[in-house]
């Protein structure tokens, strides 16, 4: 027999992948060399076999020897004292063989394992070799590497490593649309882009031995959150939707997939289906098992697994920093004079303006508390993904009807109606720029909500279910700040970021009454007591300078205002790392609505209120008193914005927006472009 | 004025506690000093008043001076160039005053801030100053000790810090009991030492300033897991459980706290109510408030927040290796022998045994299978916790009534009917002793549980409630082995962990039938090959030794036995660090159930399910073939295990248990001393 080992040239085929595990750990598999009954062993690349050579001989066997084809690696342990080939070695209860092979069998008859067990048997075990590599893009350089050697694990870091999953959660279909995560088919072959590319690479005989198959599995909880195609055509790429035969869901765990024989690769898709939640942290992992059949009836064992782990992108939100790529407003029956200023003021600025009409907004002007832009992001492909915010007021459908479509996504978290309060608008939910507090980095910011002092014993709050998705999308660790004090509750309504050449990139504005007061008595000693507000605003009692400073009830409440938003700011100022600097007070008036729990509205449209587009700022005209004929609160934004290198625009909301307690931050939205930092690339 | 000044004496009290927060980091507090409207300021100790100075200046203002009493501390950005008390500063915008205070105020009319801005108005702040600090066991020796630096956070390690709550699951209460972290109440004072004590600690004068309050608050998140009680007696402890009302709970999340006056501490009582879970990282934060009123109909703001955080203990299981305490099994109308036996062997090494009696058990003698043994720690106090499996056979009410009692917790998940399978029985949920997995340390052990192939497309599985349960304790990261090819499907029944002097310091045994069949080839070899199987067991047909080694299919058989724990073997070598050293393989043969799916019983009594008591093993009688009048296989295990110390009681449990699928580990069960490494010493 030793003849026809010898006949093997094993040296012909350089092994491509070879696999590694978890700081080069080997994986041995357990398994019998009986020579009772020699079996046939099938064996993968990478991998070891480990037999105890005593549990198969017969007994009383004393010595035991080794051969095998070239293509064969062993050792003995204990090792004999001579180690040559079919030399003579005593056996004992200890005597273990390793074997490993360094690359794919040609066809099934290559390789084989002689042994013997002095006096009495020879065992003669064939053995075929495979190569088996499941494959992602683990690098993250956007192609699918062969074997990479942390493709098991996922870690955060530039350093770091581990492949990346969208949620396709865009709408290929324009007619008849839904998100494609919601539809087990693929609906259209662009639908692939979505998805990450997985590839099976697999070298070997033409075929595995009879009953042996490979099977693709996962588990039940990843089922929720996954599901893979297939590409059934050899073809590089099909337009035929039936090219890419469902391969696991939530319905099907586990299912063989084809071996292919030679030197091979199967395409996979892998598609991202829910975002990362309280009970979900993003992290999937697929596996490929080689499985031994046993015998009818029995189930089959897997012998080798491969597994590769993707982790879902988060959605990420984008600060007033980033640069505007499109301005969302709607169009109602009152508001003709608003529109032409942020018409003006977007044309000017060069970007889209989406208008959003009556028939579609049925009346409901707040185009920023129905929904929150954002986007997904990896290697392969990054679409943004509107989040739409459980308030469901007339523009609820917007979002759904006009945004989702193909490489636009739609996510929403629903809430019972009882637990939705005015806090659940998204002009309650901002994102700050990047920043740095004591040496932890933000470098896509963090996100800030609005709620109730965590001591109220009753309060107004964020509903648990947006709050619990936005604390599991991680990268942005958010902030709650304490907005239940405002009427309408929108941390929008006292604060913004604007864009600044120096210092942290960016500067916070925060409402102020102590600098608005400061103001007024500054018009009162310089002799402009009698100077009105509201002049040219149609209805509107005038209020003179020092009809303000004279009212004793308007200085308590704004200084109770001050006292809340002075809260905020020392929260703001520890949970992103800001000192005073970085902080811009702007003059303006608070009032409490006795009727509402003695929360507070703005008394003169809320500058702070602000749309932020690259270095325009569209503010909603404050109706100050005039001074040479100019607008003193206009005059002063101008002042504190100008240094910064950024042009105030002030447009005319008081009687669509601001008397119906928003501005013209409430009324607009803006898509804007993705952060250039991946989140991958996060420090976690 | 300063005359007034010139009188406080304030180095009289040296400060006990200083607040410091995450690594130095003051916590500044933005407040008003305003010359228009001076306001009383509340000040609490370690943290700092920031204000700008020109906000509350009159318009015009040029200069400024402050002068303060001898407690009060002040800096002044920018830093004027001549720093005496009292000296004219220049004003600008940036002027910024930062006050602290060393040591709390003795009277309420200790300590005051005075600023004058030139040449138009003085304005006089009164200053009180508090110290303040809710206090736990952070460094976790047992004390509560004052104002840890960390209490706020939570982290692993013998460097780690945190303080430790326990789940209030035993039952004070010996009638009409249920486990006390059901009941709202506190129904016996002896209840308390089950809680974690927490001290409230304050310094300052007499009163809090009118309006002022101090409230205790924690989320709506965590008021699922956690009560607050507080000591209303100022006796060291009260017998009367009305002076412990309840402060905190999912009923009340914010409540005030009375504030003592002069140097005073109040005790509080936290008690866990639930232990981490898929949903629940088991850490709680506590809040403690300072509130300032505003007027009336606002809510107060809080100008000053304490929080302490604690992690609830894990539930930790205790594997063989770890001294008894008391063995538990059941008496039946057919298990005399068995009983005979065990008592025998538990009398003999000391332990206390408690007998489950029939009207409890109802015939059902699985005692391994119903509930597993735990326990809880924390540094003030531990106890023994049963988990109740969702198995629920007849025994399922011995947990609750039997078992659960003062200083004897009870915990259990509730699973579907139609979700639980043989596999959710306990023989399927075991510990190795400690372990280290390639550099790993699991000082208290891996969990492990039997489960279905990943890859099978239909298979039983422990339920998923109790999974997650199991793995969100993380203190003993659970590994699936592969049970399902089993027909009861439990772990126990291929394989167990004995002590060792020496190596890890233990051994695994697993089920072997290739050592069954090389120790039968022997003695056929021998000449015992007429040796008779089941010999003295009554209406049990005899099987020779060569029966056995003719009978092709039971080899068949059990070559897919040995494969399948040989793939277990694998897991468990990589998953616990073994080497094939650290493995004693136990000659066992198995046989294939046909009517269940060619599934696995043992053939004859299956000697890895036995019980472990030290140096004492309780092992199934296997009534092998004799050779010179003594078993076989008695022989063999005997020997096996001589060579680590331990000795060996074979126990008949051939008719009463073997018969019906179990074995002697199936039907007892061994409550064991905790483990004396402390869970949070663990380096997660």
């Amino acid at each position: 027999m030793s003849q026809d080992i010898s006949k093997t040239d094993s040296a012909s085929n350089v092994p491509a992948f070879v696999h590694k595990r978890r700081g080069g750990a080997e994986y041995h598999r357990t398994c019998r060399l009986d020579t009772d009954n020699p079996q046939s062993v099938l064996h993968v690349v990478g991998t070891s076999l480990k037999a105890n050579l005593n549990r198969g001989a017969p007994p009383g066997s004393k010595f035991f020897s080794v051969k095998c084809t070239a293509n064969v690696k062993f050792e003995l342990s204990p090792p004999p004292v001579e180690s040559s080939h079919g030399a003579l070695v005593p056996l004992s209860g200890k005597s273990v063989i390793l074997i490993s092979m360094s690359h794919a069998s040609q066809s099934e008859k290559d390789d084989k394992v002689i042994w013997t067990a002095m006096k009495i048997q020879k065992a003669f075990n064939p053995t075929q070799v495979f190569q088996i590599s499941l494959d992602v893009d683990a690098d993250r350089d956007g192609t699918v590497e062969i074997n990479n050697p942390h493709k098991e694990s996922w870690t955060w870091g530039p350093n770091g490593h581990g492949a990346i999953l969208l949620v396709n959660c865009d709408a290929e279909k324009i007619h008849d649309k839904s998100p494609d995560n919601e539809d087990p088919r693929i609906v259209k072959v662009s639908d692939l882009k979505d998805m990450s590319l997985m590839v099976l690479r697999t070298r070997g005989p033409a075929e595995l031995p009879e009953g042996y198959k490979l099977t693709m599995h996962i588990s039940q909880g990843d089922a929720e959150s996954v599901r893979v195609f297939r590409a059934a055509s050899h073809k590089l790429f099909s337009s035929f939707v039936k090219d890419y035969p469902l391969v696991l869901s939530s319905e099907v765990l586990s299912q063989e997939v084809p071996y292919l024989g030679g030197s091979a690769e199967m395409n996979f898709y892998v598609e991202g289906l829910r975002f990362p939640d309280k009970d979900f942290d993003g992290l999937i992992t697929i596996n490929l098992s080689l499985l031994q059949p046993v015998k009818e009836g029995i189930p089959e064992t897997p012998i080798f697994t491969d597994k590769v782990v993707f982790r879902v992108s988060p959605w990420i939100m984008t600060p007033n920093t980033l640069q505007p790529v499109e301005v969302f407003v709607c169009s109602t029956s009152d508001n003709y004079q608003f529109l032409k200023g942020m018409k003006a003021l977007v044309s000017r600025c060069g970007y889209k303006l989406k208008v959003c009409f009556e028939y579609m907004n049925r009346g409901d002007r707040w185009m920023q508390d129905e929904l929150e832009f954002g986007y997904i992001d990896s290697p392969h492909h990054s679409f943004p993904v509107v989040l739409d915010s459980p308030r469901d007021g007339h523009l609820d459908d917007f979002p759904y009807d006009e945004l989702l479509g193909p490489d636009f996504g739609y996510v929403t978290r629903v809430a019972h109606r009882k637990d939705v309060s005015s806090l659940d608008s998204f002009g309650n939910l901002e994102v700050s720029p990047p920043v740095t507090v004591n040496g932890k980095k933000y470098p896509l910011g963090r996100i800030l909500i609005g709620v109730a002092f965590p001591t109220a014993t009753k309060g107004r709050n964020m509903t648990k279910v947006v709050q619990d998705f936005l604390w599991a999308q991680k990268v942005q660790e958010p902030v709650a700040l304490f907005s239940d004090w405002l009427c309408v509750g929108h941390i929008d309504e006292f604060m913004t970021f604007v864009p600044a050449p120096d210092r942290k990139g960016f500067r916070l504005l925060l409402a102020s009454p102590d600098a608005a007061y400061k103001l007024f008595r500054g018009l009162h000693k310089d002799g402009h007591g009698q100077a009105k507000m509201f002049d040219g605003v149609k209805n509107e009692e005038r209020v003179t300078v020092d009809d303000i400073l004279r009212d004793e009830n308007l200085r308590d409440e704004n200084n109770y205002v001050q006292s809340c938003i002075d809260w905020n700011r020392d929260v703001l100022k520890r949970e992103l790392g800001l000192d005073d600097d970085d902080i811009i007070d702007l003059p303006i008036l608070f009032k409490l609505d006795e009727e509402d729990g003695s929360r507070a509205v703005a008394y003169y449209p809320d500058m702070v209120n602000m749309i932020v587009l690259g270095k325009d700022l569209g503010i909603p005209k404050p109706f100050g008193p005039k001074v040479d004929g100019r607008c003193a609160l206009e005059t002063e934004m101008c002042s504190l914005m100008e240094g910064l290198g950024l042009r105030c625009t002030f447009i005319d909301d008081f009687s669509s927006y601001h008397k119906l307690l928003g501005e013209v931050h409430c009324g607009s939205n803006v898509l804007r472009k993705p952060f250039d930092f991946k989140w991958w690339n996060l420090e976690l």
